[in-house]
């Protein structure tokens, strides 16, 4: 038998039993950061890059959780081994905690704590629908900008993200993605985004997530001799593309067939994204940048 | 023996029982809308407009509470009356809820919910502070503009406001004030402001919260013949004002007498701030816009 845990308050839990306090900003000021690792075979992908990001936002947003980075890897071994599961998602959150004295609601005066959750590996962009192609929406509804929030650190505000989930379901699209205030491509809710233009890829700069998976595009890129380029891309050139992509550690490479419902390219997957796709997954299960649950749990 | 009530998942609850599942967008992305209610000697304050604009937020976010109007005014007395308190905020709370199918992620495809909760009459603007004026720091960190996130449909995406309260904390201040990315004053973690300047009172219009308390003022101000207007306010028009005050629900009206460490007018909390603020609470106590506990909890 296998389920979802997490560990709360310091115990192993199942999942399902693993609640927050309507009490803390934790959840009435969505004061946590976060941040998730998926792992396949039991061997978790990037895992210091991960915990390097989650120290980072951690850091920004003044929230320090009651264990050292050493002890929050054997946490998450832990949690993935209790699964049973080979395939996983970990999702490592520092949160706000309680407030020690309710009167003050000061932020710095509170008992900052870890919850660790895995569960079964899932895909933002359902599996089907990565494989066949999504129809993505280029929505009004805007991105957060940086001097606001910034997104790099990873976190629970997703209203804006929601928001623009919502008007791409009513626009009968599959998911959303997202431009600044300035009307620059950003990012969908949970993913990154890519395109491909005369054999050159292109993901946009600035206030997003700096994903693991993306991060992984330019890496594999490399490898196979794909010139890669950050920068400003607006709406027009998505919609120009030979072939465009999402990334996330939930699901990593979707193939976009469509945008705001009108083929893009040839209207089929591309593909340098089923190139780089299979190479992705070749090399997670050849054990790149793994670190095997067994190995944490032993040290 | 009084103490903090919550109502969820269909039943009353020492509030520090009330908790939400990790699992649920609810918390996982702040797919939350709320409103918070002050009520005196057991007299609700303005329960219909509370009730209107936290209608209003569920409309804009697509979520359904699965209670009429009439059923969430009779819960919100009742966690009042359990309290065995006079004196109480009680927030209401409409979820996303848990997903009915786990691996859709479709916030569409959520079981919506209601919590609320009931704790003693507390001060967003500490009670001693609030009398003696605070110090105001105008941040550099931005309000989330309206076409992210709309302040109007009240929510726990705090994350600019925190952002800006820590900010407010690090030079000193007592709470922070925040601008919109095009540099108007906006307003502050759980607060409007307001300004006096020869006899006229400002407040700023744009992507902020339209408070309750708010628009308790315009009325107050009217009734002592003094002019009021809503409009785009830049800080040196605040810096250069007679007089300032924060607004909220929890606390009412806070005299400001510093903005980032300098004396703000004479500063000394101001006459017309404090001619306002007697006349709120003398209103309240005389049951202005009231609806006691026990009408709702006879019907």
């Amino acid at each position: 038998m296998s389920e979802a845990i997490a560990y709360i308050n310091d115990q192993y839990v199942p999942a399902s039993e693993a609640k927050v306090s309507i009490l803390e900003p934790t959840f009435t000021k969505s004061d946590v950061v976060y941040d998730t690792i998926s792992a396949t075979d039991r061997s978790i992908f990037r895992l210091e890059d991960h915990l390097d990001r989650f120290e980072n936002s951690c850091k920004v947003m003044q929230i320090t959780p009651p264990y050292t980075r050493s002890e929050i890897s054997t946490i998450v071994a832990n949690c993935i081994d209790r699964t049973g599961l080979d395939d996983t998602c970990t999702t490592i959150m520092g949160t706000r905690g309680p407030y020690k004295d309710i009167s003050s609601r000061d932020p710095r005066n509170c008992s900052n704590g870890l919850i660790v959750l895995s569960v079964p590996y899932y895909y933002v962009i359902p599996k089907e629908r990565a494989k066949n192609g999504i129809n993505l929406s280029i929505v009004e509804n805007k991105r957060v900008p940086a001097e606001s929030v910034d997104a790099r650190v990873k976190n629970f505000n997703w209203m804006d993200l929601t928001r623009g989930l919502l008007e791409s379901y009513d626009k009968g699209g599959d998911s959303a993605l997202l431009c600044t205030p300035d009307g620059k491509l950003s990012e969908g809710p949970g993913f990154n985004v890519w395109l491909a233009k005369n054999g050159t890829l292109k993901t946009p700069k600035g206030n997003l997530l700096e994903g693991i998976t993306r991060r992984t595009v330019f890496e594999l890129a490399a490898e196979i001799g794909i010139k890669t380029i950050e920068t400003d891309i607006y709406p027009d050139e998505l919609r120009e593309a030979d072939e465009a992509f999402t990334t996330t550690t939930a699901g990593a490479l979707a193939s976009v067939v469509e945008i705001d419902s009108k083929p893009l390219g040839n209207g089929a997957p591309g593909l340098l994204t089923s190139q780089l796709s299979e190479l992705y997954w070749k090399k997670r299960k050849d054990g790149w940048y793994g670190t095997h649950v067994d190995d944490l749990l032993e040290q």
